[in-house]
Parts: structure tokens; sequence; C-alpha cells
């Protein structure tokens, strides 16, 4: 199937096949993809916890408005922002760029001074807000990578990230939950799955200037 | 090429080559494409307007901090987020959801008791906010769907989006400009793209929990 079939078969999947779980090559597939990325100025100020302790999980269901799906599902992911975009966070992303491209740091200077000057110095809360924008193009990468692997997913903003923090530990390795994405199988009677998908048609979404 | 070597070749392309045009079939596949994008409850606060017109790039050039890659491209993608999410906005949804499901408005009823009452009800801010971040979602889906094609693109953040509208006229459609993506093919001698792509490796960004 081609790229438009597998967006029209994919959906929010309410309920998942608890008996079926996504190969390691595909779930090595999604991290590489989640690594992948594009984020603003390059800088994946993101990270993604991946669960598949199911014991995790159906803690987890309770910070999810009691959505089943979380526990269910074969793995659940996580993404994170980091909550440091400080001056030791863009030393790092300079530090790769040198290791991997070889640029001489005297072509990086202006960049890094403005980076530094102009865009760590914003107030935290515009950071955070910055931060929080690039998960979702990873939320959009992901979904369309799981649907051509023809892996079901749920994207949620539903969740509480204060209760996924104590449960997963995340203050402490300096991240908050985004946005999480149970990935698996559907449930043969989950009821959504049958369901025509409701899109407001491309003529009315689409404006062209030509 | 499978996903992960197409989401390698991919990179934020600043010089495009003026004399090629992408087909009418992938025009019309990323249209569709970002027609099927996922998006919160499903709202899709969302319009895509398609410049194709040089004239029109050209003056958005000095509305994007100068980036010639605005008006080089085979065509500008400009996503924008709808000035209105209200309770006529809701009313609409609904209609389509009874229109091409079938289902009956009793059913739905709750869910829209929920929007109506809980939702559009949020200070204007706030819906401006979750829908730029709907935005993101439709970016990171088009970023691949590129990829796939074997169309370069640039995702971009930096623009004024007063300067869009004038040109535009979006403030008269109810649109908000949210981000910028110019489509076409890479220049051969855009510097950037024989860079060696910079990440942080898989082991770095991904936190297992099993």
């Amino acid at each position: 199937m081609g790229l438009i079939e597998q967006l029209e078969w994919r959906y929010a999947t309410k309920k998942f096949d608890e008996q079926r779980n996504i190969s390691k090559e595909d779930l090595d597939l999604l991290k590489k993809t989640f690594a992948l990325t594009a984020t603003s100025y390059g800088l994946q100020p993101l990270k993604l916890v991946v669960v598949t302790d199911k014991k995790v999980q159906e803690q987890l269901v309770a910070h999810s408005y009691g959505q089943k799906q979380v526990g269910q599902a074969s793995a659940l992911f996580v993404i994170c922002t980091e909550q440091s975009i400080d001056a030791t966070f863009v030393e790092n992303y300079f530090a790769r760029v040198e290791q991997v491209r070889g640029t001489p740091s005297e072509v990086l200077a202006p960049f890094k001074k403005h980076l530094m000057e102009n865009f760590i110095t914003k107030p935290k809360e515009q950071l955070t807000l910055w931060a929080s924008k690039q998960a979702y193009i990873a939320l959009g990468n992901l979904l369309t990578a799981c649907a051509l692997q023809h892996l079901d997913s749920c994207p949620m903003e539903g969740f509480d990230p204060q209760g996924y923090d104590s449960v997963l530990g995340l203050t402490e390795k300096g991240l908050t939950a985004t946005l999480v994405m149970p990935i698996g199988y559907r449930a043969d009677d989950d009821f959504m799955a049958s369901l025509a998908k409701v899109r407001r048609p491309v003529a009315e979404v689409v404006i062209e200037v030509n």
C-alpha cells in the first residue's frame, strides 16, 4: 500500500490486542525514526521513553484518565521534552556538529553566539513551549512511520504529566512528559476501527495561490 | 529506499533548483497527506496555503528574514491555524461526523457537550496555542511524506506571520500563518546537502523501561 492508503488505514486505536507484540525490528525502526526527526535549529530538545513493562503501563493508566490503551499496547511511547535548554545543552550540540562534520568552531561561532545570546536567554516558559512544539513534529513523524509499518497507534495529549513524572522518575532525568503514544496492534473488536475516517475534504482545507 | 534511508537523506534544504518543479501527482499526494493528518479530537484547526505563484513567493522572502528558499522552491506550503475555534467550528465538525458515519446525534451528544462546555470556552490564547501545536503534527507528517517521495523541503518557524498575512490575505480567510515549508528539489550546489546529518544517537535519546 502507498502512503495515502496507509494514512487512510491508521486511526486513533482505542483497544489493542494484548496478545500481539510489535517486533524488535519495528521497535528499532521507530526509535531511529524518532532520533531522525527534524527539530528547530537541529537542537533535539526531546527524549523518548519506551515502556514495555506491563506493570508500569498499568500504573500509567491511572494517570491517563483511565484510558486502557495505555496499559494494553505492546509498547508505550512517552515523548518528553528536556527541562534544561541552557548553555550546556547548546555546547553539547556544537560539540556534536564539530565531531560529526569536522566544522571548525570559528565557522560555527556566529550561529553559536546567536543561540547563546538570543535564544537560551529567553524566559524559561518560552523555551518550554518551543520544546513542546518540537515534540509534535516527532509525533507526526512517528504516526506516519507506524502507519507505513502497518502498526497501530493512538496519539494522546490527555494525561497527567506529574503522574507520569512520578511513575517514570522523569524529573531526575531532566525531562517532562509531553505526548503519549501507545503502539501495537488493534484488537479485533475495537469498534473505532470500523468507522469511516472523518476529515475535511482537500478542497476545503487547501487554498491555492497560483 | 526504506523509511530510515529516506529520513537520513532529507535535510533542511537551503537552496532549491529553480528549474525543477514537483509533479502534479506529488503535489496532490502532499495535499491529501496534509488533510489526513491526525489532530487533537479530530478537529483539524488547520488549513494549508499552497503558493506556486513565483511573484508571491518572492514577496514572501522579505517576510522570511530574506531566506531565499521561500522564493526558489517549486511550491511554498504555509500551514495556517484557524482563528475561530468556536461553536460554529464544533457544529461543523459534528455535522461532518454524522454525515460520514451516520452516527445518531444522541450518541455524539456527550462528546459534543464536552467540547462546547469545556473546550471552546477556554481563553482564546489557549485555543490558539492548541491549534498551533496541531500544525506541528502536520509539519512532521509532511516532512516524512516529502522524504518518502524524494522531495526536498525546509521546515521553517522563522518568518513574520503579519507579513504573510498581508501578502496572502489570511485574516479575511480567518487564518494565521504558523509554519512554512518550501518544497521542491535541492540545487546541485546547496553546500548543506553534502554535510553529514547531526543527530544525538538513539542510545542517548531513548530510555527503555522494560
